[in-house]
């Protein structure tokens, strides 16, 4: 057990971990605290390196207290290519993909819902609800499966609908809303408020963000325990961009990373930018997004509850925020499959076009190491391809044009 | 360069690795030979262990010479799960599967992908062309679009659609065809004598074979380098059992493995079990099946050119064929998701049927160690999940039922 106490970090209010915990009485998302102590014991470098490639290798900095309660499909360890034709042609030595679909359920939030769904099985919950996009809720409805536990899962009508066959298959109660996630994220709460189910919405408990910050720890692993220079990351909730932001400050303190923080860019869509106004206007959390609108549907979230974290992980790294049109996601998109043969999600690819904004602006320099997020694979997507193949008979000739 | 030649299994012919090859002379598939004393003095467990977690990891019994021409995006080491609560239900002590879906494209096929390609670019090829039940169509143009390589894919219509959008987002050349993957077949056949292009269709070069065989490797790493009792493969062009076979006879060579094989069990559906006729009435090879059709389209192959491989694979190992109904196998997909939150594509369900019948008739004992070889990410069969979630306004309450 590292755990030391849950924090809040808006009002300092300190909470026992043995217990569930939501949000803070201040109404702040809550964040885990370690006895960074203990863990610098326990946990050595060369050891981590022995175990097997998947996220529970950081355990002592994981939230997990009894190891018969982790729920896992051997998630973690994604990837990280260094996109050497990609770089060449847009003009970065150093440009590299961390590649979160190659994980159970094909997106990063399957680590969220690893730790996550651990965490609620070991507090004893039964039942727990969530709003979601459709990644985040395809996840957790299958880890839940596996822990046993009941989802209920509501999820725009408009979202992507591949996460909806894993709800079903996973024997989640599923909804659609005719609205996007802050109506989902209404309806969810009144009817926690009326069962007392646990709470997995997005930072409203602690753990979530646990698990998605073990991307910022392979990051450091796999750079050889160094940090990149940018690191460009898809910001809808913001949980993931918050967690890279915390395990890095964390691996600090421990002294296993040295030297300054990646500059943390928040990526959103044109459509939908409430932390990139926020940014722009030097504000310190962000206001309510009016007809939010992307192909990158992961990120539509017209107001975060974390957004403040986000905001601050940004400002304190010198990094920045940054939105980029439906049109550029999906040329990178493209590219980044012709060129490379990586097919990504929209909100990968967003970040590849932040990334040639940022070059073609003189933010990145051409030789610093440049991490591109992609958050997930391409396959949940198959609607953002254009496809219409020639139907042939048997018999038929190829009519080929090279 | 550890490969010492190229050797037909059915002649014994043998050809220099260091040139393009195709079929024997004598029409059989070719298979890749190592200088195996030259592999013991160079590759070791410890080493091994350290390296990434990727297929690579075992470059000393793979064909590419020159680490440049590696085109990776980081596949192998997918996850071995230990099944507990499935075991449990199902009265197994030891089931385990291997998780396939974890891999660039989500399916096996990357595996023979990432070496095909890699020693097809060694080879200066610049045009491939290849038939597919889908997977290995989506993989090949992935991986052709990393290597530069431009890749023709002729697939059935009735496949499956996601892997069309990962042809077409790499950019190549796709078409389709009004029947199956043997009609696909000989399309390609034909436009391979006009145009001389790469024939990378299953079995008709000697590379992608290595590259599935890694998950044999795999599987002996991950049980500390012992093997297991029996392994259910999802039979289809058989090439994935094959490269299994093959992986554990060279590893007993290097006596890294010891004692008896794994049975090997391959796997089909009802509605197109050519092998599994063949193996009923000890045949060496198969005969074509009609009216192949089953919901596990990547097994819809009515004869497979390597079939006398697999047989043999069979036969040697005292393992068996048998073949599973489309109920079944949907059955399991459900209910592998319901126990262990696990959402396989139906070729790897259709493991999991036969392994519960084997189990029944007493083929497969209680305590033995089962391994179910998941081939791919139930992401890309979302057609297979019935799922009809009701629709709520913004401001609608839960008609809850637990």
């Amino acid at each position: 057990m590292f755990t030391s106490h849950i924090e809040c970090p808006k009002c300092s209010a300190h909470y026992e971990p043995d217990q569930p915990h939501q949000l803070c009485s201040c109404g702040s998302p809550l964040l885990v605290k370690y006895d960074m102590q203990k863990v610098a014991a326990n946990m050595h470098k060369d050891v981590v390196a022995r175990r097997p490639p998947d996220l529970w290798r950081y355990r002592e900095l994981l939230p997990v207290v009894n190891a018969d309660n982790i729920v896992t499909m051997g998630e973690g360890m994604t990837p990280l290519l260094h996109l050497q034709r990609l770089g060449r042609k847009v003009g970065m030595q150093n440009l590299y993909m961390k590649d979160e679909g190659i994980i159970p359920s094909g997106s990063f939030k399957a680590r969220g819902a690893a730790v996550g769904v651990s965490r609620a099985k070991e507090l004893g919950v039964k039942t727990l609800a969530m709003p979601t996009n459709g990644n985040a809720g395809g996840a957790w409805a299958l880890y839940c499966a596996k822990a046993g536990i009941e989802a209920v899962i509501v999820m725009p009508k408009d979202a992507p609908t591949i996460p909806r066959s894993e709800c079903a298959i996973a024997g989640a109660k599923l909804y659609l809303v005719n609205g996007l996630i802050s109506d989902a994220g209404k309806i969810v709460a009144a009817a926690i408020a009326e069962h007392q189910w646990y709470d997995a919405s997005t930072l409203k408990e602690p753990y979530r963000i646990e698990g998605k910050k073990t991307m910022g720890l392979e990051l450091a692993e796999q750079f050889g325990w160094t940090m990149p220079d940018v690191v460009l990351y898809p910001t809808g909730g913001g949980v993931g961009l918050i967690g890279i932001y915390k395990a890095l400050c964390e691996l600090k303190e421990l002294g296993w990373v040295s030297g300054d923080l990646p500059r943390l860019v928040a990526v959103q869509a044109t459509g939908c930018a409430p932390i990139v106004r926020a940014w722009e206007e030097g504000a310190q959390q962000s206001e309510f997004w009016n007809n939010a609108h992307t192909c990158a549907f992961g990120i539509t979230v017209p107001k975060a509850i974390g957004d403040f974290l986000v905001l601050e992980a940004v400002y304190k790294t010198n990094g920045c925020a940054l939105a980029v049109s439906d049109e550029d996601i999906l040329a990178a998109e493209s590219l980044m499959a012709k060129v490379e043969g990586a097919f990504v999600c929209p909100e990968g690819a967003a970040c590849m076009a932040a990334a040639e904004r940022l070059l073609a602006e003189g933010w990145i320099k051409s030789d610093e190491r440049v991490v591109v997020l992609n958050t997930g694979c391409g396959i949940k997507y198959p609607e953002t391809v254009e496809c219409n193949p020639p139907l042939l008979q048997p018999g038929d000739t190829l009519n080929w044009s090279a």
